[in-house]
């Protein structure tokens, strides 16, 4: 394994950081808050050890599958253990395990939180908190990508390991251009809804903090009480760029590209919209006697599935007082999750749609044993590869999940807050069920689970090898 | 289709299931029971209908996968609506949609009951009731075609379609060979079993009963607490058998052809015992503050996760009151199950080992990606199309499990019950967690949901797809 190349990564990932913390340290300083000056120091800091692992080109910058991977899952523990620095220092009721949490939960657009009060905290630290959904939700190797020459050649590996879904596709022939139309997307989309929401009458900090946590899917708030207090309007705003996230981005590729009939044909975001507006129906149904006026109903039930299908985690009423029916499918909806080439998480629309094509063929093939039938999505056949590769990630979706609520159930919480607990933080939603419930929050929890489930936001986020080859024995040995 | 071949095959099952019923008969009549008369009137109702179906031989004897399907997902509608009868007319409690779902769990050597008091039942109707499991836990098609002389040729579907596991391997090359010793093997652990019990003291009609529930997996008791009354001795006899059980018949088989050597070398059985130990040795640990003295402790450890691995459902405590940590353990080995070829529930062993085996074999393939590795399991590779079998068998379990949980969350029954009433079902366990925990039952759930639980029962048993392609349009429609 080229190790050299993998510090030299993470190393200009670190540096990216350090720039990235520039914008909290300048809100920090807008507001007259002294926090500035740790948020300054980390940045620094960072960029320092960044320097540090990346002054030198490596001589040897061959680069494959395994050192893409290796990158992905060091740049992304790297970057949290440093992001966490402000968070620990400023607040004084968390230690570093927490603020650790905090900061994957972040990274990962989890949204899981442990701390039971923000609106005390100071602005420049709350902006950084939430802008850290911004960052990872694209992914910020993709910044190394977009931005730096010497990530040509191979640095597919890096986005393939980074990106959220079964494949990612390139819109144009190269990775570097790929990268920097996403990126465009990405903040046309994030300055349409801050404007959005100050049109609602919002301010430019809440506007943009509560951007940073739909675009990213993440769901860290302003508020204590999330998006409860938010106006009717401001709830539909959100509501329409959650479920805008939630889609391939490729979509809005197409749709700059002028290729209107392809991005109105997307099967997976098809199928992504159907499966929301089905669930919203019958979650409306279901709850239509705890909420009263229709108006409220649809917005409530818009905007809640909206929240755990993207994976977000805003809310605006407690579904964890909904009826049984409700919160199993609210399950269904975060299990299934948004597109994938979106910011989302979950096991994504694609995989879940090839998975019932697949079933729908197998018994074909029992009735008529001699029929030859190929799934397609996107009107394309699937590959044999990427078949089996959703096929091993549904294995290993399960073998993770399960191995972790074990790890977690050693702390003997209830049995709905274990599992939900799992749930949440491993398909990067946020808020479970119970203790974890959209008013509860992660702090109960001892410093063991908190690292299982930290374990398992960085799982769900790179879709579950790169942690996982990390700590396998076999990658550290010496290639023969 | 041929459909006069199906009608063909059911009318056979109920003919044997009249048969079989002169058992509980006898045993009514040697009591001195009036509740003879309904099992000999049920008996010969049985026997005309099947007669009226199997009359006459169909000239087309044209037999495959479809067919096999079919008849088997027929025959065990048929015989549990025929089978439910002595239990309707003779318990006054229970209304017919109970009668089928006690039946149909008894068939499905599931255990789960929706009776609240058992002792109180006459004797033969008991009888007929435990009697059920052992009838379903080998399969009573097995019967069909190990008895009868016109089932040759091409039954190997039918014993696909009906036993437990990813592949019915063939002993001895002619099907009804196979099929005899399994039943010979299956008749011969049954009578040990009542022979074990009546020397630790139980009456011949106790140790009976209760071996019917252990060897087919099942878990109807004979009194209303299950297995707690009984001596230690009993419970160790009962523990023994239900490991026995679970084991892949394979082995028995093995031993009996003296071929020792491969006996102990089955890669599943080592792999099930692994997991059972396992998983007792961390259950113990876990309970160990519950459970005074460490004879005890070691008994009831071993019982209870023996009973949910593999599937049987006996209890000896209420686990409902373990820690979270060793109810997720119980989870985990309802969900394993037992082995491929043994009468238990759940995914089976070789699945879950295969699909460890496939997660290992993709990680490889990411550190190093030109190597090339063949998935063995019991010393052979892994053909393709029992790969793809699996992979489609976990999305099938996978999409079943959210559907049956939507479908009986309607009931508005608590989320942990929910989700267990259906885990138990439709893994042929028995009894879940909280209001369907060892201690309760089933008998509050609203009759759709009870028809929901019966389908997964049955789907379970049946390995999904017969169950599945009764309600696919495709199935029905003319071929081309």
């Amino acid at each position: 394994m080229n190790k050299r190349m993998i510090a030299f990564f993470v190393g200009r990932v670190l540096r990216i950081e350090a720039f990235l913390m520039i914008l909290p340290v300048a809100v920090s300083l807008f507001y007259r808050e002294a926090e500035w000056i740790t948020l300054a120091v980390t940045a620094v800091f960072s960029y320092l050890f960044g320097l540090a692992l990346s002054f030198r080109k490596p001589k040897n910058m061959t680069f494959y599958t395994r050192e893409g991977i290796m990158s992905v899952a060091f740049s992304w523990i790297f970057m949290s253990v440093f992001g966490a620095i402000p968070l620990w220092h400023a607040v004084d009721q968390i230690g570093f395990t927490d603020a650790l949490f905090e900061t994957i939960s972040g990274f990962t657009t989890t949204g899981a939180s442990i701390l039971t009060e923000v609106e005390s905290l100071p602005k420049g630290i709350l902006f950084w908190r939430s802008f850290t959904h911004w960052v990872g939700g694209m992914g910020i190797l993709v910044f190394v990508v977009a931005l730096l020459p010497e990530a040509a050649g191979d640095s597919i590996y890096l986005m393939r390991a980074e990106s959220p879904g079964p494949s990612v596709g390139k819109f144009v022939p190269k990775v570097k251009s790929t990268a920097k139309i996403l990126y465009q997307i990405y903040i046309a989309i994030t300055l349409a809804e801050i404007v959005a929401l100050m049109i609602t009458g919002m301010s430019v900090y809440d506007a943009s903090v509560i951007s940073f946590g739909t675009v990213g899917t993440g769901g860290f708030a302003v508020t204590n009480d999330g998006c409860m207090g938010f106006s009717a309007a401001q709830q539909w705003v959100i509501t329409f760029f959650m479920i805008a996230c939630g889609a391939n981005f490729n979509v809005y590729f197409l749709i700059i590209a002028r290729k209107f009939r392809d991005a109105f044909r997307s099967e997976e975001v098809i199928a992504y919209l159907s499966i929301y507006a089905l669930i919203t129906i019958l979650v409306g149904i279901n709850v239509r006697h705890s909420i009263t006026g229709t108006g409220d109903l649809i917005r409530h039930s818009m905007f809640n599935v909206a929240s755990v299908m993207t994976t977000t985690g805003f809310a605006t009423v407690d579904f964890n007082l909904w009826p049984t029916f409700s919160k199993i499918l609210m399950l269904v909806a975060m299990f299934i999750g948004g597109c994938a080439g979106s910011t989302a998480g979950g096991v994504k629309v694609s995989r879940v749609t090839i998975g019932i094509k697949t079933i729908h063929k197998e018994m074909e093939h029992f009735v008529h044993p001699r029929s030859v039938k190929i799934i397609k999505f996107e009107g394309k056949p699937v590959e044999h590869g990427v078949l089996r590769g959703i096929n091993v990630y549904f294995h290993t979706y399960i073998a993770i999940f399960a191995a972790s609520i074990l790890l977690v159930a050693l702390d003997g919480k209830d049995f709905t807050s274990t599992v939900t607990a799992v749930l949440a933080t491993f398909n990067n939603i946020g808020p479970g069920l119970e203790m974890v419930g959209p008013t509860g929050n992660f702090s109960q929890f001892s410093p063991f689970a908190k690292y299982v489930l930290m374990f398992d936001m960085l799982a769900g986020r790179l879709e579950l090898f790169p942690m996982l080859l990390l700590f396998m024995p076999r990658t550290w040995r010496r290639q023969k």
